[in-house]
């Protein structure tokens, strides 16, 4: 962000994990529960069964930034220590590049890197983004109601069709009432019995979050390189495995014609100008139209599985490997808390980026002299 | 861009639109043709059936920041005068707002807007961009040998099938060749076919670009919040009428197993460490690792069209509108130059921010002393 | 800036020069003879004594951004076109490195340069920054009332006694009915006479902008590392020719001690948290206190002369130098302006900033609940 | 900066200062006790004499970012624990506002603040800046013998004369073998009687720290905004207590003319080429051109003092304030470190960009044509 500020730090087997938030506005209530809660939930809907068994508690501590329980407008320092000390023996892992990992990219750009815990490619990193995200995602709520909700849409070959879910209904109680973030019953036990399978064979597989936000105030986003898809399409594609990404009709769009993809407007009943379909997702010339944002965001299967692969060491002798430590099969469910904060994070950026250009002057009292096209919104 | 920084300017019925490009390397031979060249691509394949037939025809000058033919390092100031002059009536299109077009954000973001010629949202601005593109290619061809390909992949229902292109010899003639910049035969046909009939209807279609960087150097990108690909998504997602971007294998990614999805690597005869798949598409954990980089746009349906339509005013009433002037029944392969003009700028800017955090130093000189983890690259 | 985003393009010889503004607030009034006054001002004051003889006309004209004499809120392009086209013969100096030019750095950064016309280091590359200044002083005048007067302190030996002009009463019209810029009338003869004098030996003079800011808004600023007077720093050393940079007691304070140095609160009569006197000049931990800024700036004596000096060429031959064409025997007076768009620069967009992160909340109504330490400004 | 990338966090009394230094160049040998050297200069210099006897040991620690001793060009994060853990009572603080300090402005900008220990104000938040400056300090030196050199030449109404201090000679023992930084041993003497003079008194004295860069690479730095010595007035202009900045001549340059002023060029006996006098203070149209950089900052006397002084409280109630504990009657010796600090974070962020914008292409290999004005240098 430009306004709201984050910057993570920290490395699976370092000291802790955590951000720096600069920019926040002050006079916001803010206490570590509040953090607490969404750090929660990106451990949570795991049971076993789709992610990994780290002990890691993610007890958050806010250092700085925060005085008497509010905002002081200076940066706000969020740090997680890692209280899993024992150190791995990684001793294999750190001359064998492991097939779709890091590892050799890093070496390939840097000429060294921490070998233990995979470093900043590690999902521990994401451990700052949630907490920043929920410092945004409560900003959101109390300025705007705006809400952002993410869930498991598919996962391998289970997949939510279009329409089953109501975007305008949906809340994230119903997401978090399931094991793998999936509000549709039926589907999330299909869902669930994918996971069980590649499981037992020590295999992984991907899937889809979709993400929507609601109540998002109209205007946000600018008009050329800074289109609010531009922003969440960067925000998104930066969670490690992720692989694509659409807003509204996405690749879907593409078969359809003009005349079909085009949403109409009309004037509601209580006189605001909305669209009848959201083809557009919710995001028209790159700037917010005040209709439902839906994105979706592809994951690919984790990386890490049971099963041997072909591959390298760094001194280039081709081998066999099988990781020891079972990791998720399924990153899907965990990645919905990451997803909503990074989106939370651009959302509060283009609040203020907004609120600083577009409402320095009072709209009201700016246009005093009848102008040509004023606006009537 | 950060290094390699990109300012676009002007409007469709402004003076003149063009860009300032601060940051270029110096001493590189850059001259006004090698501008056109580009620019005069975005103005072709179209042929009176894929593209609006504006007259512009797009004379660039360099006005600064270039002497005696070579780049000085200070800003380059490109401009486009524009030569269509006569102001065109856009009184009906004053006070309607035209659906999925941008003239309704543009009056909730910023309470006033450019009715003539779409303002910034205009294709039009477009040009500065592939102007600032064309200097891009042209370093990355000569520093590294990397070039940028993109190509009509699908139109409307006109697919071609996954692995009927070989990337690693598709060159940009086979695909210039083509009006619609397709470059298998058959399949331009169909796509030319698919255009002609809904230009016959008065409708719009979209479709796929498919862009693939060859010789790209290792190393470019970077692991947490700046991903190579989160860099391009951000670029791709910026073009108008953009809907979704995927990197290597994107959604379809989503349907594989860990274990059909992992690249392996090998040691090529000439002793790289290679991947024999590329699902990842050339990039992993964020940075470049040698492979081609393959990316994917969706294209929605341009909003213009001929037909009737339901919309609203400015001041709420509720009225049809129909477009008197004809656009683009297809705006794919006008597209492809804009494609490649974003990748360009993204990778000239994450060389030099790889050259000057990770080249400071020389690789060899640097690491006198043995450190337990070299880089064997 | 960060939200009020300025790039200037152009060289002395080039087609042109101006400047591209990205982030301006939408719905302000604004036309080019709003900054045709600002040009003007930066190119009189000389009278055939005080500056050179170009015969530039300075004529602007607003490209971009403005529709029906209002801003849009997109990039507003400035452009003033060359007028002198004739190509002035610089065999003689293109070879030879012109003493405290920037002739030599150029080469020495770039390995090339424009040698006409001085490229980017010319004096004519501040037409940019007069204009785009005009545009933030306006804003900032209707916004809060806040006025930026510069006037010239010292040219050469000639100071005006500290205490001499009271920063409350000065206007802008006081300052510009001087040929110098000087308020005083005592000292304005001293100054003409300076440079007369240095002017009929070939010579040149420097002296010292001060700079004031009368009703600037409390909180302006932040508290690390970019400080008001960090900022303000930054923009006005970035003048050509600056050489150093006070703000309140400047050096002069050093002399005194704490108790001396300390300025004491009051409460005044409209029961506002004031200070009895300025040595911090309008800024305590980086943050303005609604007291007025007063900032100088050195300048040194411009470095084109019509005296013979040593020199030596780009081949590294030792020679002697004599400028051809007279330039300013001294840059105060016309510095002035570019002084006051710099300053207006930095506040429009700290403006912007505090907006978009403090007053994101109303500031009523975000602290319902009592809070331990609450504002009471 | 830009390339090389410095967020400090914490407060004085809260768990810790530090800072995360992003972008820093890979494979550099780093270790705790290089920062902890420069940490300790910031600690020292003050025997009870100069500054205050806080208890802070200012141990860091590494906590991510380095691997084996070898930077891994990922974040590193640099975490200093506050060991004073007693809640001192500020109660009395927490309703007056000390005349000259931040308590004002950040209830004026904020509406809220931290009151123990000053927030962000705090001299603490030095910490950071020191332990990353270290960072930057050791990578010029490594990279091109590049040296800075701060020292205390004025303190109070003790000034060093111009010209006793032999720039090409100094050295960093020469200054740290003295309490007050002070290389002239006559000078030191009269600095640390001054000191002691006004401590006596409860009261306080500033001073000026000169600060010199030895073998600075020739071409730092750029044309127009960014210039070397704006970007060097930015940063030490952002140190608390800071109210001036001079490079080469500064304000004494303004009574000179053009023909003394001006630095003569000729050619080495190495073939360089130099200039014989340096008023420039090493830049010259904003680019460093191989010469000493000679700066000045001024510092106020420190605003806490043990006298009487009048004020208000945050209600608004008139009132008079006498510090408890005791803080430094100067803060200029402590003040050289931070100085160094900055200077060398400037100095390697533009290092950086310089490489990736100019040396991107090898000097010698892209000029295989010959143009018409080639880098003789």
């Amino acid at each position: 962000g430009t306004y709201f500020r984050v910057t993570t730090f920290g490395e699976s087997h370092g000291g802790g994990v955590g951000c720096v938030i600069d920019g926040c506005p002050p006079r916001r209530r803010l206490s570590e529960p509040d953090l607490q809660a969404e750090l929660n939930r990106r451990r949570t809907g795991q049971e076993g069964r789709t992610t990994t068994n780290r002990n890691e508690t993610d007890t958050c501590r806010i250092l700085s930034g925060v005085t008497d329980g509010v905002t002081t407008g200076t940066p706000i320092l969020i740090f997680v220590p890692n209280t899993e000390k024992s150190r791995h023996d990684y001793n294999e892992m750190s001359m064998v590049y492991r097939p779709s990992h890091a590892d050799a990219t890093y070496d390939m750009k840097y000429g060294v890197r921490a070998v233990e815990g995979g470093g900043r490619a590690s999902a521990r990193e994401t451990v700052g983004r949630v907490a920043a995200g929920a410092v945004a995602k409560k900003i959101l709520k109390e300025l705007s109601g705006t809400e952002i909700i993410g869930f498991a849409s598919q996962v391998h070959d289970v997949v939510i069709p279009e329409g089953m879910v109501d975007y305008n209904c949906l809340t994230q109680d119903e997401v978090d009432r399931s094991v793998v973030r999936c509000p549709v019953p039926e589907y999330e036990e299909k869902m669930m019995a994918a996971i069980d399978t590649v499981h037992a064979v020590g295999d992984s597989i991907g899937g889809v979050v979709t993400c929507i936000i609601k109540n998002c105030p109209r205007g946000l986003g600018s008009p050329v390189f800074d289109k609010l898809e531009a922003e969440l399409a960067k925000a998104l594609m930066s969670i490690p495995a992720s692989k694509g990404f659409h807003i509204g009709s996405g690749f879907a769009g593409t078969f359809l014609t003009g005349s079909q993809h085009n949403d109409p407007f009309f004037v509601d009943k209580d006189g605001r100008i909305r669209t009848r379909t959201n083809q557009s997702g919710g995001i028209q010339g790159g700037i917010s139209n005040g209709e439902v944002i839906v994105m979706r965001v592809a994951f690919k299967p984790i990386a890490t599985i049971g099963r041997k692969q072909q591959t390298v060491t760094r001194d280039k002798r081709e081998v066999e490997l099988k990781a020891l430590d079972c990791h998720d099969p399924c990153v899907v469910p965990r990645a919905v808390p990451i997803v909503e904060a990074m989106v939370s994070l651009v959302l509060v950026d283009q609040l203020m980026a907004q609120h600083g250009q577009c409402n320095l002057f009072p709209i009201n009292q700016d246009l005093q002299e009848p102008i040509q096209f004023p606006a009537l919104v």
